[in-house]
């Protein structure tokens, strides 16, 4: 049995810490540390004290937090053998990789918030923590504030997880909300979420589903315990989905959702990113606003699902928190480096091709008899079964109708829909959702 | 710094595990163990066994497992030095209390799914196991399957936790949801839970809400980081709760529903279990049949919720073995007992009269003039402000009418009730239940 070397003593019974970064999460984790100050030593034994907080504009940092606190020196941090915390919310790919490198090569614990790097690189960063026998937290890279990834990689660890939904971009959420319950189009709901500050001045990262194909990558590594980056997922985001889509989706008894998904299957796993048709008594569908949710199945457990908010100054905060207290009695024991990368797996993703899905199609075309039989052919010939068939309206020589399919393999529905897309009755394929 | 005493190591890599009983919930963690037998080299760096299983009765469990497994001795349990992890799932008050501590006494960990005790008893046990440097972990005594728990310990320790709402009992959800979609009566859907086997032969502890009180005095004390047992929950059951209810429940745009609410404020800790008008928006609102959710709110993360399969086999078991695998973990990294009690403080509980309400009141009354007049008064002259005042029907010689009040100290409101009751012209207070 191997007994881990064991870190120096600490100081006057005080953890100190660096932060890197003073921008919303960086502050919020600076809020909660200092409101948990009188209940630090009874519920860990110890202290904890920000040491040195490392910003690029020393001066308008400083109208946030003691001056002295302040750097903008990332070696007198890396340097200080009294800092046995970093806590990383800068954001962004670089420095951001390299700090946190050198901070677990330097014996230093890291937590972090940042998806976009673990999401592509985490496994060199979970190496470095192994080798140096420290922690390495992410909790708050997914889905702000809401207790996820612990809750998998222990409470749920006596499961094969079979599937996780999760609604994890707070933005979309909040997007699709006001067009479901205020018949808003899409680029008035982005207007008003960019007003109300819940989408940023660039949305792309949000709104074609890059940020949450981040989270579903972090979340099927530790599901499946098999690495899956973020180039592994398949995205669509929400900027064709129509207030139409959603009034169709509810007299159908549904809502659409963007949502990661993620499954874990005989042939490999499934990740992917899109809009989705989920039934209206699903708990996932009365997830609404800017909060999140994610759903795991389990074999033992079955159906859970955590809720809350999904990002925001202080609910990240609880997250970084939370792994920062963790850590704090880790040390504590002496048994930092005892949770780490759990993918010990090599399962290969399935391209999307190959996945099975039910879909939603919303199309326009000719009002005359054959066209009916037309569209129904095509989909008989590439092994696409249709579950209903609904004639919506008509207007002048159009009809308007929506197609649900059975579960169908992908690429026999791509083919239907080149085919469809040629044929001079069809007017338009106004809409292609998948359904869960 | 403290230096913990380390425990022996591991014979031949392998931690071995004693089952105390073979019930419904030991069956299931037997069963998931196996299913995980692939899994724990690779995942926890060792492999678990179970060497023994204590049953009453040696003919009927060898129907289930390998005759070698079992024994109705505890003393070759507790004085086998190679069985490392004692798991807990015989239910009750004694023995399992005594076999508990004689196992953490004699270094063993334990996980246990006992409500019973801990809510009443678990100082004593949490004790033992910090004196033993031993885990002592429960996960699954409250809310089954759901990671609840863990999180409140360590995902949302940067929090201060200022009000849990549970639906912790499957049995009395499951009889409110077909009282509120089929429109039964109470009766008719406790016999078809019975049938059913959600309820049991005697449905009391669930009914009267006395499973939920063990619960939500569980969850109170890890969230507000004092100790709360059973006897401080004030409870009422669902017993009274009739269709016609939930039916002027639904007018108002509410659903009700059995939870245990605990709340910290800055007179102290109130905590209570009854049914309860919640708005249909809210999140609890959607978690039907014998669904459990815990809705956590907490100054840094906000709202937050927890849902899942709160009772069942597998689901009690997913949580048992989440608990031994990490003890596993702890084992190898020498630092079981690192996640302990977290009751640090002495809050006082409120005395349920001192709590502030609102109330959904339904009356039958005479239907003359002068009796609003009456009513009203009396709630005026105790304080008691009216949010709503609706007549529903009349029937006869009689009027139903249902009051809502603002919020109300409890002692207030029962003064009225009390007057209320002596009054010729109220032929009957039908209902009187707490709005969240």
């Amino acid at each position: 049995m191997l007994r881990k070397e064991k870190r120096t003593d600490m100081r006057d019974n005080k953890i100190q810490i660096a932060l890197l970064g003073l921008g919303t999460v960086g502050t919020g984790v600076y809020k909660v540390l200092e409101s948990q100050k009188e209940e630090m030593l009874p519920k860990l034994g110890v202290e904890l004290e920000v040491k040195k907080i490392l910003v690029r504009n020393l001066e308008k940092a400083a109208a946030k937090v003691d001056r002295s606190l302040l750097t903008n020196n990332w070696q007198e941090i890396v340097e200080d053998e009294e800092i046995d915390i970093v806590i990383e919310v800068m954001g962004g790919m670089e420095p951001a990789r390299t700090y946190m490198l050198e901070a677990l090569r330097a014996g230093k614990n890291v937590v972090t918030a940042n998806k976009d790097l673990i999401a592509t690189d985490g496994k060199t960063l979970m190496d470095a923590a192994k080798e140096a026998q420290r922690d390495f937290f992410f909790e708050a890279s997914v889905a702000g504030g809401i207790p996820i990834i612990r809750p998998l990689k222990q409470s749920l660890e006596g499961n094969h997880i079979s599937e996780i939904v999760g609604i994890v971009n707070g933005t979309t959420n909040f997007i699709l909300t006001k067009m479901t319950e205020e018949n808003m189009e899409f680029d008035e709901a982005l207007a008003l979420a960019t007003k109300l500050g819940y989408a940023e001045a660039d949305p792309t990262a949000d709104i074609e589903g890059l940020d949450a194909a981040r989270k579903i990558a972090i979340l099927a590594s530790i599901a499946f315990n098999s690495r899956v980056t973020f180039s592994d997922v398949y995205t669509e985001g929400i900027t064709k989905v129509t207030a139409r889509d959603i009034r169709y989706a509810g007299e159908m008894g549904c809502v659409i959702k963007l949502v990661g998904v993620a499954r874990s299957t005989q042939t490999g796993i499934e990740v992917s990113v899109h809009p989705m048709l989920i039934d209206s008594r699903h708990p996932l569908a009365s997830v609404n606003d800017s909060y999140n949710a994610v759903f795991v199945h389990g074999d033992a457990v079955g159906d859970t699902m955590f809720y809350g908010r999904g990002a925001g100054e202080l609910p990240t905060a609880s997250a970084v928190v939370g792994d920062v207290f963790d850590i704090a009695k880790n040390m504590l024991y002496h048994c930092t480096g005892h949770v780490n990368c759990t993918c010990y797996k090599t399962i290969p993703v399935k391209k999307m091709d190959d996945i099975v899905s039910r879909y939603f199609m919303r199309l326009q075309v000719e009002d005359r008899p054959g066209v009916l039989a037309g569209v129904t052919s095509v989909f008989g010939n590439n092994n696409v079964s249709i579950e209903q068939f609904i004639q919506k309206r008509k207007e002048g020589t159009l009809a308007e109708i929506v197609v649900i399919t059975e579960e169908v393999v992908e690429r026999n529905f791509n083919d239907s829909l080149k085919i469809l897309r040629t044929m001079s009755m069809i007017k338009e394929i106004s809409a292609v959702i998948r359904v869960y």
